[in-house]
């Protein structure tokens, strides 16, 4: 299953070169993300209230094509290998038919002291019917 | 007393009018009030842990000239009218001798579960000393 | 005329305070001008390609109730005084019935190479008939 | 040859998880390039000014521990593989002895019209002098 998410390029995203900030392709992932994750019924606020938050530990990003000021950009989140703590998206940025970007995004669910976590039963249920 | 901290502009500041995008003017004003609340013996870090935190409450800021990348910027900060839960600051940026920006920043003690808090005495007295 | 944009908060946007970090809401105000401006036909990406930018040369901001994570904010966004070269911007950014942030902004229409230029006549018309 | 860069964490770089916010790393890790260029003596800013840019066009990060406010980090900067037309930087971030974040970079030499250029000649002798 493929969750899409409509993202609008704005001043703030670009840098001089006249194209988005490389990092900033990262921020329009992880919206996706949560997006994809809403979409599942998963609130994260909830899961950070009551101590669990996913991290980023390793992301893979090819960037093809640059973004600029005004373009409509498409988020597609593809989650896959949920395991007991972690759980891997693979992502692409889209402008019309253009790959702009293309990433794998690992994840892992932390407590916020620190240490790792399972991810509670009924999330991972969420996520491992979506990655099937 | 007025505390000077240098700042460097990155690629990450600028936009595609290829000058310093304006809201990243008011992080260089918090990067240039954490270095004076710092110089003066004060720990942030450890008041967050006690559960205080320095909010923004009001920004009054003139953009007078852009700024660059590259460019090697000061940022000036003076604390003023520092009260039982609150406290000001007056902020310039400059480029050698120019004045880039001005601003005016309210700030408030907050508790980080958000009710207006006073400022511990020790704190309020270092603020204070400062500002005379 | 009052334009409104829907912006939700995502982690990007929040700091250790756990609520939107103080200078991201000037990003989310200049959102919600990209899209008045555009509601009213103006085509900023154009007018950049010709030469010109508007950019910010004030910005007054009152903060009086934090953002929060996956919170849905509206932007609202009214033009005024539209002058030769300069307009001006009231901005609030509102949760339901809530006001969290009021701002007054002033903008200067500037060619990319830094001086001043008059808003050309069909812009300022189109601005004009907004702020009336 | 290794360049290192002292960086200190802000309020603005951390997330509601109370860390450093996993895109802003892609920050200190571009910081960490620009001052190691700049120690080769090139200047990015006149590059530009001629019409080329060094854009990112892939990232490999591995997050191997978080980075908290007021966090004094350094920015490891290696470059390698030194081409006509890209070249490749091996990054870690750390705090004290430890390693919070391990990046290798690829970089490509664009016009900022958009096409791929070779890297002028002195350029790349300073970066490949760097690499041996």
């Amino acid at each position: 299953m493929t969750h899409s998410l409509s993202i609008r390029v704005y001043y703030e995203d670009t840098d001089m070169a006249g194209v988005v900030y490389h990092a900033n392709f990262l921020r329009f992932l992880e919206r996706g993300r949560s997006e994809a994750v809403r979409a599942l019924g998963i609130d994260q606020a909830a899961m950070r209230a009551g101590g669990l938050v996913f991290v980023v530990h390793r992301v893979e990003a090819d960037y093809l094509r640059p973004a600029r000021y005004d373009d409509t950009l498409v988020v597609e989140t593809r989650f896959a290998r949920v395991r007991g703590a972690s759980l891997h998206a693979s992502q692409r940025v889209l402008r019309g038919g253009e790959e702009l970007l293309r990433a794998e995004v690992g994840l892992a669910c932390m407590s916020v002291d620190g240490g790792p976590q399972r991810i509670p039963a009924d999330i991972r249920a969420a996520l491992a019917a979506a990655a099937a």
